[in-house]
């Protein structure tokens, strides 16, 4: 145990945010190879600690899927940050954190997301660039340094990418994105990258394991709209029609949540990744809301949304706006 | 009026921290120019509207120098954020920024200091990296981008990088640093280095148009040390024979903002960036701090600290600890 103890201030855990998805996890091996290379020759940073990646629960299907395919294991779980030093991928929030987070040290940080509020010590690693995934940042970084990137990483990376911008299609894309996957399919030996993009969606959209609590709590999100409780749902299906036979019985649980949690409404996103558009389950006291913020009358148990993809630029803000009025 | 208040909302400000020195100025000036040629092509970020450097407050003499030699403008001020678009380089903490940062949209960050307390709600381009300057991450972000750097703001950058790490000899410097000044001297035809940062450093050295007050305060910062209220200020120097004459002047001054600002000591360090030291002048109701702080007894006025030239690094700390026993 001494000799656990002592060991673990002898590595930097490179760490992806709560509720792992594919960038964050292929984010921590890769980035953490890259921090390994950096301490056999000179790298923007010098650490003086082996990195090892690590995740915060466990991985999704999905990201199971891509670990098998290119021959990684799972990461260790990492939920306590106290007295540890991390490098962070893919977040920079405290709340997306292990916990005890300020009491650990801070090495490095890459991202892709809006600017967090964790802060440090010390001058540090921190580059985020307004891109798709951490994927395509970690990529330019290898190529800014001349650390060689193996086949395997490159699927990671690529795979990462494919996953975080739904095979190009969400809103968040750039070029740069687009032009870097690429660049890491050439390297991987991947011909086809959307066929292998459709590959990695679909571990997602098996959802014949899953209950239907399960599929509307997989990435479910509480808001406070206008002073009432709404939950909104996603799940991304490369066909809706994997799901067609169990939307009664989801609409059903639905239902139970929303007596049980005191909802005003809950909405589930069932976004059909190659349609690109979004089924929307509604259940809620103010139907109206759907009317006013989509253009659309509600008739029946859902209705469907034309390229909306995503829960946050498309789905929240025009919610938030007609909660408020009703 | 109306036309000048439309026109702001067209520019991105690149503005540096307050008190602005060689670095935040020089910085702002190459980022700004940075940005505009990412306009022009495929960038890490792309802006649609044109980037200008400003600064929070009248350039220093070192930095007019710097300026001149290179042909460019003193930027324009700014001090108020309130509803402006700002790129920030060499810092990230709010507490350097221009009023009303919190009501202002900020779109970029380079900086080479501790992550700080500045969030934004989008994705933005934040490039920090542990090195000994900003002038320094800039130059990689020219070479990773491809973007030309020419003859007047590589001389930019090598100043920012020599006043920065004064001239190689603070503790903050990396190999980086190193590297990448001897790549902007080739590009800048500044044959002697050395020679060039200490022509730069040597313009905050001629001390002869200044009051003993003013040069007491030029830089000099308050501490609560143990309960007790300290004073520490720094000016450095190329060589302390410059001020020699006017030790008992300022001398005399120090004891006059003892009395009037209820201070336990006052410390004023005059750094030797030659002979790499400081001489600490020193007026305290507890001259034992010195002993303990630093191993050397106080004889007189002041104490020679041979290696010593952080205060932040190697002056604070010490006297933290000694203040608190005292």
């Amino acid at each position: 145990m001494i000799l656990i103890a002592y060991m673990t201030h002898h590595v930097v855990y490179v760490v992806g945010h709560m509720n792992p998805d594919t960038d964050s996890v292929c984010s921590a091996i890769v980035f953490a190879h890259l921090l390994n290379e950096w301490r056999k020759k000179d790298g923007l940073i010098k650490l003086d600690k082996e990195a090892v990646p690590a995740i915060q629960g466990e991985p999704n299907p999905e990201t199971k899927f891509v670990l098998e395919k290119f021959g990684f294991d799972v990461p260790e779980i990492l939920d306590d940050a106290e007295g540890k030093t991390l490098a962070l991928v893919d977040f920079s929030d405290k709340s997306q954190a292990p916990k005890n987070i300020d009491k650990a040290e801070i090495v490095a940080i890459v991202d892709h997301h809006k600017i967090g509020d964790i802060t440090t010590p010390n001058p540090i690693l921190f580059v985020n660039l307004p891109v798709g995934c951490t994927g395509t940042v970690l990529k330019l970084l290898f190529d800014w340094t001349g650390v060689e990137i193996t086949k395997e990483l490159a699927g990671l990376m690529l795979a990462s990418i494919l996953s975080d911008t739904v095979i190009f299609k969400s809103a968040t894309t750039t070029e740069l994105d687009k032009k870097v996957a690429e660049e890491l399919a050439k390297i991987a030996g991947i011909e086809d990258i959307t066929k292998f993009g459709i590959d990695v969606k679909s571990k997602l959209s098996d959802v014949s394991g899953l209950s239907a609590r399960e599929i509307i709590t997989r990435d479910f999100k509480d808001f406070d709209m206008g002073g009432k409780k709404v939950g909104i749902g996603q799940i991304e299906l490369i066909d809706l029609n994997l799901i067609k036979d169990r939307i009664d019985e989801i609409y059903e649980e639905m239902k139970k949540m929303k007596e049980e949690g005191g909802y005003a409404g809950i909405f589930l996103m069932l976004t059909d990744i190659m349609k690109e558009g979004t089924e929307l389950l509604v259940i809620t006291d103010y139907p109206q809301v759907v009317e006013i913020a989509f253009g659309k009358k509600l008739e029946g148990k859902s209705v469907w949304l034309e390229g909306v993809m995503s829960r946050k630029k498309q789905v929240v803000p025009p919610l938030q706006k007609a909660f408020e009025q009703v």
